[in-house]
């Protein structure tokens, strides 16, 4: 019996990203071993902050209102698209950009069946007048590429500037060990100085 | 106030063993892309099994009434004393050892503050007579020897065959990479062939 209990514990921890069986397995048995005031606080937050944080009216990121905190208090003419409403607090680690974030939710991929229809491009161009530049930060990949240059393609009739992040070399990292499809954009698009 | 709960989330989550802040955010990320439900039963699991399992009344092991399903239906007349409850499920992958177990909930460590009283060694005391061996299976690091030698001396009156997992370099491993300590053992306890 109480192997059948600790297996569905190990079950439900190996849900989550990055995680196997043996990590699991060592989740569960601290569960188990942590007093069972401090395992019940520790699954209500997750029921609790599950609850609460819901998605941004405007921009599609994290908020527990209407609309997130940057939404409701920054002012910028430049928009940052990305992926994932995570993704906006990797773009915020950049000093100085203060700017404001539209979330697709995904990316357009043939292949799982998700066409411009399924992510939020149609919210995004009626976003598009209040700004002068739009930067398009999906995933340098195959899917985040195709989404990237299709809303480019969208967004040309508006006249606003469009801009990707820049692909090349790893800052700090070394030459050996950058891939080729890196070694080759960072040729392609090398730079005089 | 996104951003509070968020970190809340992943606060929680950097509790679990081995898990830092980067991990934690790939956790809490998780819970929050996944639907509301789904996060829901995750965290209800660990609340059911949390309240289910207990420790069994014989062994000290995980059981979910009082007693665990090894004591309510194995017969032996070896057993294996262990550190931590946990630790019945590694020593279960033993072929053909069918022992019972007896889980002393902590070791014996001056440092931490903890006594002989203050783990099952009375409880262990009072099982000896129905075992004709005790395996001292407590790990191979200071605390485990010490109180694998403490329990030893107090088990000889008893006239009881008293064992310990045998130490030395692990199968398959390398001896370049044994540590000196295992290496020393690996000599002192070397066996004619």
């Amino acid at each position: 019996m109480e192997d059948n209990y600790i297996e569905k514990l190990i079950g439900a921890f190996m849900a989550l990203p990055g995680v196997g069986y043996k990590t699991a397995q060592r989740y569960a048995y601290y569960i188990l071993a942590e007093d069972g005031e401090k395992a019940r606080r520790f699954a209500e937050t997750i029921i609790d902050v599950r609850s609460r944080v819901k998605f941004c009216s405007v921009c599609g990121g994290y908020a527990t209102g209407d609309k997130c905190d940057i939404c409701s208090s920054r002012d910028s003419r430049i928009l940052c698209v990305v992926k994932d409403a995570k993704d906006i607090s990797t773009m915020e680690r950049v000093k100085n950009l203060g700017c404001l974030y539209h979330v697709l939710h995904g990316t357009i991929s043939p292949l799982e069946n998700r066409g411009p229809e399924d992510i939020r491009i149609k919210e995004l161009l009626g976003r598009v007048q209040d700004f002068d530049e739009i930067i398009l930060a999906t995933n340098p990949d195959i899917e985040g590429e195709a989404t990237a240059m299709y809303i480019a393609r969208l967004l040309k009739p508006f006249g606003v500037k469009v801009t990707r992040l820049a692909q090349g070399i790893a800052m700090g990292s070394d030459l050996e060990y950058a891939d080729d499809v890196t070694l080759t954009k960072a040729i392609e698009e090398r730079r005089e100085m």
